[in-house]
C-alpha cells in the first residue's frame, strides 16, 4: 500500500506511537518483539550528526517505509474491525444511541490521541530547506538537477515554483498516518455514493421528488450563501483571526458544509421504521444535495480564480458552468447506466453472474472515471449512474448478480463509510497544520444552524403550498435537525489544505462533522420521541394488514360532503376492492394520470412506453409503442419476454409518479380528499378479466414485487379518506 | 486514481493516443470533442522556448493530470469490459482455444501497440538533468532547496544519492500508462492468492500432499537452480550482450520464474472435468510454488547484497532465511485465519452477514499487512490464511455470509487477474526500457524447458516409489506441459526494474508469459487428447452414479488371490454397503487410521480432536477429547452444537487425510489392492445403530457435504478393486 500514502520522509525506526495504538487495538503482543528488535532498539537516540546515507540505506529506508505503511494501514482495519465488533454487540443488545460511524469517530480519536501524545518530537534529520543561489541556469529551470555538495552527488527534483507553506516542519510519524486526500474523493467516494443512488427507495423518493429537489437544489443554494454571509460578517469583526479570509472563501465554506449526510439519523429512521415520507424526504435531500454542494464548491471556486470582487459576468458564467456540469454529470450517468442496460439486455451474459457482477462493477467506475477525465464530477455521475441502473439494468440482471451486486456494493459502502469516520478520528489529531480559531467555529456552528433554518422552514412553507399533504411542523423541525455532516463535507475539504484559510476550513469542518454525528446522531431517538414522529410503520405490514386494521386507525368521519361509513358507496367499494382486487390498478392508474403534473406525465408515458421497453424485458413491446414506420426497429429491440408482458398489467414502481400526484400517505391523511374519493369511486372501466400481473421486480428495493398491495392498501386508504377524515395535521406516534 | 500512477509528468494536452485507443474501445465518440476541445486544439504544436509556469499554471497541469490518469485508468477498466463481453460469447459459442486472461493480454497487446505508435514523441519540455556543483553545502544535502535560478525561485527536493539510470528521457505519455508496480504485489496479488486458497478443494489438495510439497519446494529449488546456471552459462558466452549479469543475478531470474500460473490449463482442465488428482496436483503446485518462488526470490536477493560470490555461511543463512520467513508468513496466516474463527465463533455475528463480511475481509486483508509490517512476505501469509479460513472460520459463518465472502473474492480475483493480464499486454509497447536481446529470451526459453523437465520427471520418479497410485507418464507430459508463468511472475519481475539486468529480466518474463499463456493455453485442449487425459470425469455424477455403473467401468478381475466377483464375499460387501450405509464410514475410517502416515494420523487426530471443535461448531465437544483437568476451559469453549454433534457421525473431508494413505482414485485403480481390500472387507465393528450423519459444511468447497457419497462410492471402488484390477497404468480418455 506503499503507493496510497501521501509523504515518503526520511527512514525511522517503528514509531513508538503507532506500535502503542495498534497494540492497545489488536492485542496481538506475542508477535510485536520480532518486529521490533528487527528495527533496532527504540532507546537508541538519534544521532546528532546524520551520516552520510548509501544505497543501501536508502534501500532499507525503503522497506522500512513500506512496512510502516503496512502497519499504518492495518492499524486502521483493525479499527474497523473493533468498530465492527462494538457495533454488533451495540445491535445485540439494540443499544441505539451510538451509530457505527459515530463509533468508528470515537475510536479514531482515541487512537488519534495515544499516536499524538506517544509520538517522538522528532527534529527532521535533514535541514528542511536551504536557499541557493544558483544564476547559471537561464530560462526554464530543469525538471532534475544533481547537486555536487561535499557528501557527495544528489539528486533533487523539481517541485515547481516556491511557495512558502510548501516547506513545513512536520513530524514524519504523524504525516504517515495521512493518506492522499485524493484518495477520499476518487476511492472511497464513488461506492457511497453510487451505493445511495443504487438503493434508493424509488416509490417513495418519486413520491416526494418535488420538495426533495427544492430542498437540494434552492436550498443547498440557500444555504450556501447563508452560511457564506454569516461567516463573512464573523471575519469582517475578526473571528478568523490574522488568517485571509475572503468573501469567495466564506461562500466556498458555506457549499462544503452545506453537503449534508444524515446516515446516523437514516439508520436509526430505519431501524425504527418511521414514517416513509419522512424518511425519502431526508434520504432524497441528503443524496441530491451531496451533488449540488460538490458541483457548487467547484463553481465557487473556479468563480474564486477568475475574480476577487463580485462581477456580475462572472456571477453568471459561474451559474452556467454549475448548470453545466450538473447536466454533464448528470448525462454521463444516465448514458452509462443505459449502455450497461443495454449490454445486459441484448447479450445472454446473465448466464454467467460473475461475469455479469464483473462488467456491472466495470461500467459503474468507469462512469467515474469518464466523467472525471471530460471534467465533469465524477461523484455526480456515478449518482445517477446508480439511479440509472437500479432501474433498468438491474431489471435484466440474474437472480444472483442481483444479489451480488446489491451485498457488493453494500459492502464497499460500508467499508469506505467507516474508514472515512475512523480516519476523521484520527486526522483530529495526527493533522499537522490545524488551525485552531474558537471563535471561527464557534460562527461556524451557529451560520450552518441558521443556514439550515432559512433552508427547511422558508422552503417547506413554499412547498406546502402546492403540496396536498403538507410536511407539519414536527416533520420540519425533525429534518433541521436531521442536517448532519459527513464523508462528503470532509472529503471536499481535505481535498486542499494548502493555504491557511483552507486549512482553518478543514478544522472547521472537522469539528462540525464530529459535533453533529456524535451529539445529533446520539439525539434522534430522543428527538422522534419529543417530536412525537409516528414510528413502527411496518410497510409491509401496514401494505398487507387486513382492511379492517386501517379502517380502525382512522378517526370517525367528520366531513360533512362525505358518504357515511356505513352506507351504499362505502359498501359498494368494499366489495369493489376486495373482490376485483389486482386487475383494477391499471385502469384506475389511467383514469388518474390527468392528476399528475404535467412533465411528469410526460417522462412516465417516454419511460415507459419506450425506455423501459428498450433497455430492458420489462414494460409493454416497443412494437405496439412506436409508430408503424419504425416496425423493423421496435421487433429488432424488443425480447421474447416482452411479448409476454403484453397480456399482463405491468406494476412497476413509477405508478407512482402518477400516483402521486396526490401525495397520499397511507394511515395518515391531511387533506385532499376531494382528488382521491373522484379516483376510487369511478372503477366503472375495470378489466376483471386480465390475468393477474406477475409482480416485476422492480429496481435495487427492499420492497420488490410489493406494487400491487400497495396499491390496494392505498385505495382502501382513499376509500376511508373518502368516507371521512380530519382536514388538519394528525401525526401518531 | 490520481494517487495509483507513478510518474508525474510535465502538462501536456490529452494524448493523441489515448485517445484513439480509447476510442477504439469504448465507441462512445460523441463525449470526445468536448474534452478535447477543453484541453486546446492538438494541432498546436510545443512552445520551443517553454514559458515560465505560473501557479495557476501548475494548478492547470495538476487537473490535467488528473484527468490523463483518469482516462487512463478509464481505458484498462473498458479493456476489461471488452475481455469479459468477448469471453462470455467465447462461453457461449463453447470456444475454449483461448481463456480470459490470454484475450485480455491480446487486447492488451493491440492497445499497446495503438498507444505506442501514436503517440506524440514529445521531446520533454524541461531539460533533463543538470549538474550544478554547489559546494557550499556541507555534510548531509538538504531536504529540499530552493533554487534562485534567473526563472524565479523553484523548490527541489532531495530524490536521494544520483544514480545514472534514475534520469532517462522518457516519453511521458508512455509513462502515463504506467502504474506503480507496488500496486501489482500490494493491491492486484493478494486476492488473487486468497482466492486460490479460499477456494482449494481440500479434499483433494491433502491426498496429493506429499507430492504437491515436494513439487513446491524441491522442484521449484532445482527449477531456480538448473534455470539459474544455464542462464549463466549462456550469459558467460554472451547472451546478455553488455549488460552486466551476475550469477546471482541469474539465480534470482531463475526464482522469478520458476512461479507458475497455469490458470488457463486449470480453467480447461475445470471446464473438461479432468482427473481430479491431476488437477489437485497442478493446481496445488502452481499455489505452493508461487510461495516458495516469492520467498526464493526474495532470499536470492538478500544473499546477492551481501555477497556476490559463493559463500558457504551465506548459503546457510540464506537457507535459514528462506525457512523463517515461510514459517513466519505461515505462522501470521495460520493464526489470523484461527483468530477470525474464534471471533466468528464466539460473537453471535453471523446475525448480521454484512458485519460479518466486512470482518472477514478486513481479518484477511490484515494478515496481508501484517506479515509486510513484520518483514514477512503477505502473499504466503494471505494464502495460508485463505486455507484456514476456508477449514474453520468457514463453517461458523452465516449461509449469506458464505456466499458473500465466496462471491466477492471471486470477483476481486477476476477482476485483479484480468486487470494483470492486459497490463501485461499493455506494457510490451509502453514499458520505455526494454532490453531486447533475442539470445537472452531464447536461451531462457530453453533454460525453463529444462527447469521444468528436471523438476517433473525425476521428482516423480522419486514421488512414484512412496505413491500406490503411480502419477503416469501421460500425467508426467501434462504437469510438464503446465508450466506456465503468469501474474505472480509477472509481479516479481515489474517490482524492480532499476538496473539494467532488471530490465533484461523483465523484458524475459513478458516474453515467456505471452509465449506461454498464449501458445500453451490454446494448445491445452489438444494435449489432452493426444496424452490421452481422461475427461469428462463429473465428481458429483461419479460418486452418486449406481454401483453398476462403477462395476461396469472397470475391466474384468485379472488378480489371482482376489475373490471372485460373484463369490459370495463381493454379495456380502454389496450387502453391507447398500444397506448399511453410511452409517459404516466411522468405523471404517478407525480401522483404517492405522494406513495412514504416521504425521498427517498426528495432525488429523489434533485437528479433529481440539482444533476443530475450539475454532468451529463442528467435531466433538472438547468436554469429550480433553483431560478431565481441563473440563471448565473446555465446557466453555465448546458451543451447543458441538454436544449435538457428539451423537452424530463427523463426516469431514478431513476424512480424506487418514484414507488417503492409500491414495485412491476412483474408477481408476493401479496397483495397491493388497491394502484396499484388507480393509474394505473387515467391516465388523460397525455400528448401523448410530443416527445418520449430517452432512457437515466443510470448507469453501463446491462439493459440500458430499462426504458420505465419496465414501461409499471409495468403499465400492475399493470393493472392486478387491476383485480384481490390472496392475498397470490405464488411462481413460
Amino acid at each position: 500500500m506503499a503507493a496510497v500514502m501521501c509523504e515518503k520522509s526520511s527512514p525511522s525506526p517503528f514509531p513508538r506511537a503507532l506500535r502503542l495504538s495498534w497494540l492497545l487495538l489488536a492485542g496481538l503482543m506475542m508477535v510485536l518483539p520480532a518486529a521490533h528488535s528487527q528495527d533496532g532498539p527504540k532507546t537508541t537516540p538519534q544521532p546528532a550528526i546524520p551520516v552520510m546515507p548509501t544505497e543501501k540505506d536508502s534501500e532499507r529506508a525503503a522497506e522500512d517505509d513500506h512496512k510502516l505503511d503496512s502497519l499504518n494501514l492495518m492499524m486502521f482495519l483493525f479499527l474497523l474491525v473493533l468498530t465492527i465488533l462494538t457495533i454488533w454487540l451495540f445491535k445485540h443488545r439494540r443499544f441505539r444511541y451510538l451509530h457505527e460511524t459515530g463509533l468508528a469517530l470515537l475510536y479514531g480519536l482515541i487512537v488519534g490521541v495515544i499516536i499524538r501524545y506517544t509520538s517522538n518530537e522528532v527534529v527532521p534529520q535533514k535541514p528542511v530547506s536551504q536557499i541557493v543561489p544558483v544564476s547559471s541556469i537561464d530560462g526554464e529551470p530543469p525538471a532534475n538537477i544533481v547537486l555536487n555538495v561535499s557528501a557527495g552527488e544528489y539528486l533533487f527534483s523539481n517541485q515547481g515554483p516556491y511557495q512558502e507553506h510548501q516547506v513545513q516542519v512536520v513530524n514524519p510519524e504523524l504525516s504517515k498516518a495521512t493518506f492522499d486526500p485524493e484518495i477520499f474523493f476518487n476511492i472511497l467516494l464513488p461506492p457511497i455514493i453510487f451505493h445511495a443512488g443504487y438503493s434508493l427507495k424509488k416509490r417513495h423518493f418519486f413520491r416526494n421528488i418535488g420538495g426533495i429537489l427544492t430542498y437540494a437544489f434552492l436550498g443547498t443554494a440557500v444555504s450556501t450563501f447563508i452560511v457564506g454571509s454569516v461567516m463573512y460578517a464573523f471575519v469582517l469583526i475578526g473571528a478568523a483571526a490574522e488568517i485571509d479570509f475572503s468573501f469567495v472563501d466564506c461562500l466556498f465554506f458555506g457549499a462544503v458544509i452545506s453537503a449534508t449526510d444524515p446516515v446516523t439519523v437514516l439508520a436509526i429512521f430505519h431501524d425504527m421504521h418511521v414514517d416513509v415520507d419522512l424518511y425519502a424526504l431526508v434520504f432524497g435531500e441528503s443524496v441530491m444535495n451531496d451533488a449540488v454542494a460538490i458541483i457548487l464548491s467547484s463553481t465557487v471556486e473556479g468563480y474564486g480564480k477568475t475574480t476577487k470582487a463580485f462581477d456580475g459576468i462572472a456571477f453568471l458564467t459561474a451559474f452556467g458552468n454549475f448548470l453545466g456540469i450538473f447536466a454533464g454529470s448528470f448525462g454521463i450517468g444516465a448514458v452509462m447506466g443505459c449502455f450497461t442496460a443495454v449490454l445486459t439486455k441484448f447479450t445472454k451474459i446473465r448466464e454467467h453472474p460473475l461475469l455479469e457482477t464483473c462488467m456491472f462493477f466495470l461500467m459503474s467506475y468507469s462512469t467515474f472515471l469518464m466523467a472525471e477525465a471530460l471534467g465533469m464530477t465524477g461523484i455526480v455521475a456515478v449518482l445517477f449512474c446508480g439511479i440509472t441502473q437500479a432501474h433498468y439494468t438491474y431489471n435484466n440482471l440474474s437472480e444472483e448478480s442481483k444479489a451480488r451486486t446489491k451485498q457488493l456494493f453494500e459492502l464497499l459502502n460500508f467499508l469506505a463509510e467507516n474508514f472515512i469516520f475512523s480516519y476523521m478520528g484520527v486526522s483530529v489529531f495526527t493533522f499537522q497544520h490545524h488551525q485552531w480559531k474558537g471563535g471561527f467555529i464557534s460562527a461556524a456552528f451557529l451560520a450552518i444552524g441558521l443556514g439550515r433554518m432559512c433552508n427547511i422552514y422558508p422552503l417547506t412553507l413554499l412547498l406546502n403550498l402546492g403540496r396536498h399533504q403538507k410536511i407539519n411542523f414536527n416533520f420540519q423541525n425533525m429534518m433541521m435537525f436531521s442536517g448532519l455532516r459527513g464523508a462528503v463535507a470532509f472529503a471536499l475539504a481535505i481535498r486542499s489544505t494548502s493555504s491557511e484559510a483552507r486549512q482553518l476550513m478543514f478544522t472547521t469542518t472537522l469539528m462540525i462533522v464530529m459535533v453533529t454525528v456524535l451529539f445529533c446522531g446520539s439525539l434522534t431517538l430522543q428527538m422522534l420521541t419529543w417530536l412525537k414522529i409516528r414510528v413502527g410503520v411496518d410497510e409491509d405490514q401496514e401494505m398487507t394488514q387486513p382492511f379492517e386494521a386501517v379502517d380502525t386507525l382512522l378517526p370517525p368521519p367528520l366531513g360533512d360532503g362525505d358518504p357515511p361509513r356505513d352506507g351504499p358507496e362505502y359498501r359498494y367499494l368494499c366489495a369493489y376492492l376486495e373482490d376485483e382486487g389486482d386487475a383494477q390498478v391499471d385502469s384506475r392508474r389511467r383514469g388518474m394520470r390527468y392528476e399528475s403534473a404535467w412533465l411528469f406525465r410526460v417522462w412516465y408515458n417516454f419511460d415507459h412506453n419506450y425506455l423501459k421497453p428498450t433497455l430492458t424485458h420489462a414494460g409493454p413491446p416497443l412494437t405496439e409503442t412506436l409508430p408503424a414506420c419504425c416496425l423493423p426497429l421496435a421487433r429488432c429491440l424488443t425480447s421474447t419476454q416482452a411479448y409476454e408482458n403484453q397480456h399482463n398489467i405491468q406494476e412497476d414502481s413509477d405508478t407512482d409518479l402518477i400516483l402521486d400526484g396526490s401525495e397520499l400517505s397511507y394511515g395518515r391523511a391531511n387533506s385532499g380528499n376531494d382528488l382521491t374519493a373522484t379516483v376510487v369511486t369511478t372503477p366503472t372501466n375495470a378489466t376483471p378479466t386480465l390475468p393477474k400481473a406477475p409482480a416485476e421486480e422492480d429496481g435495487a428495493e427492499g420492497d420488490l414485487g410489493l406494487g400491487d398491495h400497495e396499491l390496494r392498501t392505498r385505495a382502501r386508504v382513499m376509500l376511508t379518506m373518502s368516507t371521512g377524515v380530519p382536514g388538519k395535521d394528525s401525526s401518531h406516534v
